[in-house]
């Protein structure tokens, strides 16, 4: 049964990453376009690649500093001697992921740009495809990285598996510290390079966005690849596998035997093969319409949620046995959820409904009270999110037999995360297409090609926008449901060591460690939000003073006759998002473990569950705000309050603006922060019953 | 001992009172100035009277329903026959507080108006007993109620001390239920007012604030008075009444006996008579500096704060035994953290210190990057409240003893509120000022006196925002702090109940239902603060065409040759902030009665620990940011960046726009919220027990 188990997870992989190729090289084939089009293709490249390779000299520096950390508290009996490698291979798959991730993306965005002369399928064929290439890379890395080690510590040390799991749980953290570095230093790259292109260009200046007289267009465009492609690959990648691995971990605590903690690989290794399947329904006729498209897209993503959902019955029975069958109702509630969660993201931030319609309208009385709309319109989107996760948690824990044991209810609620995520191959195919066509849609007004291609590329992106709400829901959702389940697991794990039982004796809610907990932990995702705001902020100061001296001071630029200095922004961007990452992330790894110390294991429990709420709160407003106020200005550039150009207009733009940082910088970053600062306890959990304070 | 206690407090009570109304006395002696100056400043009064006599029909409506709901359940035998009585006088004694303070206010704005005329000083004099009145009304009145209901609950009706409590807690709730009428309706109005004048006047068509020909200068004025000051005297009864009696009904619980039920009571009797000795601390010698001024107003609390501090140590030794004297370093816990709280929120909201400075410039690269730094001044300004209210709440909790019994140590937490809102008659008069001193300079403004007269009153309105930062650090520490101790009584009150114990045994913090209420009431403040949000942002935009359609029509109106129809403005925002203050005080008290059906007990303690960390974050987050927006603006207008009227100073009055709402609406409603859903909870504990799904 157990090698059964990794040769299928195995062959999972391994399917996720053969598929993954065979779509890259298909890509590859594509024409990159005129000579134009690939020297600016080139030059994006050139952008992206320069600003990973700096990132990652600084990564691998903080990766060896924590490697000396844990291999020093290993050697000190705090930990065991896998954790310190387990760390490594979880940042190292992690980067991977984001890595091909961006490769791909900035090899298909000329591509897309050249297939859209001939027609919207065509271009639509080849960004998915490149969507696709890095939606099978994130699951297939994965479900590698996991089945590896699972073969490493099962096979070769013959190790129990609860003792499995707790060194796996430590790749976990791996993943999550690059994918913070990631998020955050790409989401300031690209954010700081938008804001200040546009309020130099589109609002003071007064030229269209992406045109070639704007010095900050390249590092624009090469900030959609490191920001919402290489950032989004390795927090997705620490998505499905930290929900993988803190369910295997709840399930050996709540069952005690090898088949619970089988099941979240079974379903991810399926989920798999029914994404692979879905994709060959992405494929529509000539002449399609936008809704045909969106259309086609769901097919694909729809068809795998089903048959997981299907498929998912027999197995839980199978591996859980008959007494335990309802435990698919927690699968089931997840798959269900996401795709809630996704619903009500589409409903609040696209203008097909009333809320961005009101808030376009609220344009007309000015800049600020669209500003103050935005941000209520976010807030008054946490409401249904919450609901819908609190049905979710309710509904897998008491499926799952919680009311006898809160140890399989737990287990439910992490099995809730993994059936949310089983379909991410597909889903993030539908969702990573998206920055490839906006790259495409960059690339053809620098080109100077037919406007009807921008027209194509700009509906390519507006479809990608309305995939993207649905991805949100899945990421965000995953985020909550994980964060849960990995408290839980920090829990398990401190009653694990000697000492920590009765460390942890008192969770309940009136002690006073554990409510003040509560409170700084609730108070993290608000500092953390700062920060991240701040520094696209300065970052962008910078852009926008280097934009200006540049129309300044470069004679005949605004006529067209002179090339603007691209590369200057570029570096600017690079070296303002790497100074500025560095800060939010060691907050997030170095809190943890002060809380712990200061208010012991009960306050870290406290600080989790703060951090977990109030993290998923702003999480969802951050995110929605800035699509609504997005989507608005959309709305208004179709030509209604005014059109483009009109004072309602110049509103929605400053909107637009301050979205910006809120939905591609803060707000996904504080998903990873909440999992990030489970998995930092669990690491740390040893030091902390050890020598804590209180 | 129980009948010296019962005179001590009369005595506290009616010194209060006879003191705010010799004050009054004073006030109404100085001359209301010329003819003009009466007739606006009659304009003005008329227009609050107007207002808040319709607000009190529809309050009415809400106290006889909640009246007949409450009577039904205590005839059904869920409720003690007292419960309906006591809540009607919290709101009728909560509602007169604001009602008197504002009537002082409408009084004393032209007098300090003509005051200025002659001197700074002499205008001081006018504002702060006018501030003076408001805040010695707010302890008398509370002081009054306390003691007269526990006259006749001891005295008459004989009742045992848990009974007298339980009976007092609900009066509590009706003081809530009236201050979030109060604060919302208020908050809206002043703010659709502010912003509707400032979008027309201050940005469309270039017109001073507070000018003649700006049709809402009136309501904008009007605002003033029944937002912040009717508004705060409601918001600050509640709060002071509410401390008191959870630090009450928790002594109880603790000692079992009548004098830890009695020492909160004394403190705020003594701290009576402190804050009075350091009124007369608070006069200056002719032409004193801004500093000079400064100084004298602190004299006067720090004076008033350290008399409470020395004076509560024998008393607490000599009230609660020479064994539980450490208790008395809760009350000092709680003094300290409110001063604490005030100079964080000076740090990061005066622009003498880096944060605003450093906001004022982020103007430079366009209003988006204003809104992006204000936003993220607020989120980063809530850690040090956070550490200083964690620290407070660890140290009361061990110092009285919480290591042993835990009711000890959430009896200390209550003491600190207590402690922290003790002087809270000077603190409020150097508040209140701020309100009238701002009336005066539209007075002045609008009855053409000399420019050196709204120098006088701008210097003394800038003095106001210095110490109002102060004042919001103890309204919104003391609220934390209550709504945690609060939340002790609701579980003190269940464990009363037949059936309740069992219902609540399970308190631990993974718990499902335990963590959906914490998820759901961390929701809560995020969906309050959209609903108050959007109101203000509905009223404004109907000011907002109001105005603009007097422009156009009115002929010879910014010609100065006609006169605007100041009558329709008021007249709009009344209607429109009492439609929209309902939904929110319904959904207050809704929810937690829902979330107890479906939760049970559980569920609700959950609840009311996220809305109280997520609620104060929420709070402190609005505050700050429009704080700090508010001064970036006058820091601008004082000269640097280009000053008044550059496109530097039109981004920050954006800024400040959206600031409106954060500060003076949503933000200090929020605090009102959390007490409320805590007071909801308890009086409704019998229903839920009784008929909870879960």
């Amino acid at each position: 049964m157990e090698k059964l188990l990794t040769i299928l997870t195995f062959v999972g992989a391994a399917l996720a990453l053969v598929f993954a190729a065979v779509k890259a090289r298909k890509v590859i084939k594509f024409s990159p376009g005129t000579e134009k089009m690939r020297k600016i293709s080139y030059a994006i490249r050139e952008g992206a690649n320069a600003y990973l390779k700096r990132q990652y000299k600084i990564v691998v520096i903080f990766f060896g500093i924590m490697f000396a950390v844990l291999g020093a508290m290993a050697i000190a009996g705090l930990l065991t001697p896998y954790v310190p490698f387990a760390f490594l291979t979880g940042g190292f798959f992690s980067a991977l992921s984001g890595f091909v991730g961006m490769k791909i993306a900035t090899i298909s965005n000329t591509r897309t740009a050249n297939a859209c002369r001939e027609g919207l399928n065509n271009g639509l064929k080849v960004a998915f495809s490149a969507g696709s290439v890095m939606g099978f890379t994130v699951v297939g890395l994965g479900l590698l990285d996991i089945s590896l080690w699972f073969f490493i510590l099962k096979f070769i040390f013959k190790l129990e598996p609860h003792e499995i799991t707790s060194a796996m749980l430590t790749f976990g953290m791996g993943a999550s510290s690059m994918a913070l570095f990631a998020r955050v230093g790409g989401g300031i790259f690209t954010k700081a390079a938008d804001v200040g292109a546009d309020l130099v260009g589109k609002v003071e200046a007064g030229i269209p966005e992406d045109d070639p007289r704007n010095p900050a267009v390249i590092a624009d465009n090469v900030g959609d690849n490191v920001g919402d492609v290489a950032g989004m690959g390795a927090d997705l990648y620490e998505s499905y596998v930290g929900s993988i691995i803190s369910a295997c971990a709840l399930g050996v605590a709540a069952f005690n035997n090898f088949n619970a903690m089988a099941l979240p690989m079974l379903i991810a290794a399926i989920g798999v093969v029914c994404s692979i399947f879905g994709t060959f329904l992405v494929k529509t006729k000539e002449g399609a319409t936008q809704k045909e498209l969106l259309k086609s897209l769901s097919r694909g993503t729809n068809f795998s949620a089903i048959v997981i959902a299907i498929v998912s019955l027999p197995l839980v029975y199978f591996i859980l046995g008959k007494e335990n069958w309802t435990v698919y109702f927690a699968i089931f509630a997840g798959l269900i959820s996401g795709v809630l969660i996704g619903q009500s993201t589409e409903y609040f931030t696209s203008d097909s409904y009333k809320p961005t319609k009101n808030l376009a309208a609220t344009s007309e009385t000015g800049t600020a009270t669209i500003i103050i709309g935005g941000l209520s319109v976010g807030m008054l989107s946490t409401l249904l999110p919450i609901i819908i996760v609190a049905v979710c948690v309710l509904v897998s824990y008491f499926v799952s037999g919680g009311a006898h044991s809160s140890s399989m209810g737990l287990y439910g609620i992490a099995l809730a995360a993994v059936g949310m995520l089983s379909t991410l191959g597909i889903t993030l195919a539908t969702d990573a297409y998206g920055p490839v066509a906006d790259n495409a849609g960059g690339i053809a007004e620098m080109a100077g090609l037919d406007k009807s291609v921008r027209e194509r590329t700009d509906a390519l992106d507006s479809l990608g926008n309305t995939t993207a709400a649905t991805g949100k829901g899945f990421a965000i959702g995953s985020a909550a449901l994980t964060a849960l389940a990995l408290m839980a697991s920090y829990i398990d794990k401190v009653n694990s060591i000697e000492g920590g039982a009765e460390k942890i004796a008192n969770l309940n809610i009136t002690n006073p460690t554990v409510l003040i907990g509560l409170f700084i932990g609730a108070c993290l995702p608000f500092v953390f939000a700062a920060l991240t705001m701040n520094s696209v902020g300065r970052a962008a100061q910078s852009v926008v003073k280097e934009v200006r001296r540049q129309f300044k001071e470069i004679k005949g630029l605004m006529e067209g006759k002179a090339e603007a200095d691209y590369a200057s922004c570029v570096d600017l961007c690079t070296k303002a998002s790497l100074r500025e990452m560095i800060l939010p992330t060691v907050v997030a790894i170095a809190v943890p473990v002060a809380v712990g110390i200061v208010l012991g294991c009960s306050g870290v429990v406290g600080m989790l569950a703060g951090a977990t709420a109030s993290g998923f709160l702003m999480a969802v407003f951050m995110s929605n705000a800035g699509g609504a106020w997005d989507n608005a200005k959309k709305y208004i550039e179709s030509g209604v309050h005014g059109g483009k150009g009109s004072s309602c207009h110049k509103s929605a733009v400053v909107g637009d603006t301050v979205g910006d940082p809120f939905k591609d910088t803060s707000g996904p970053a504080i998903n990873i922060l909440i999992k990030l600062l489970s998995m930092v306890s669990i690491v740390f959990a040893g030091l902390v019953v050890n020598f804590s304070i209180l």
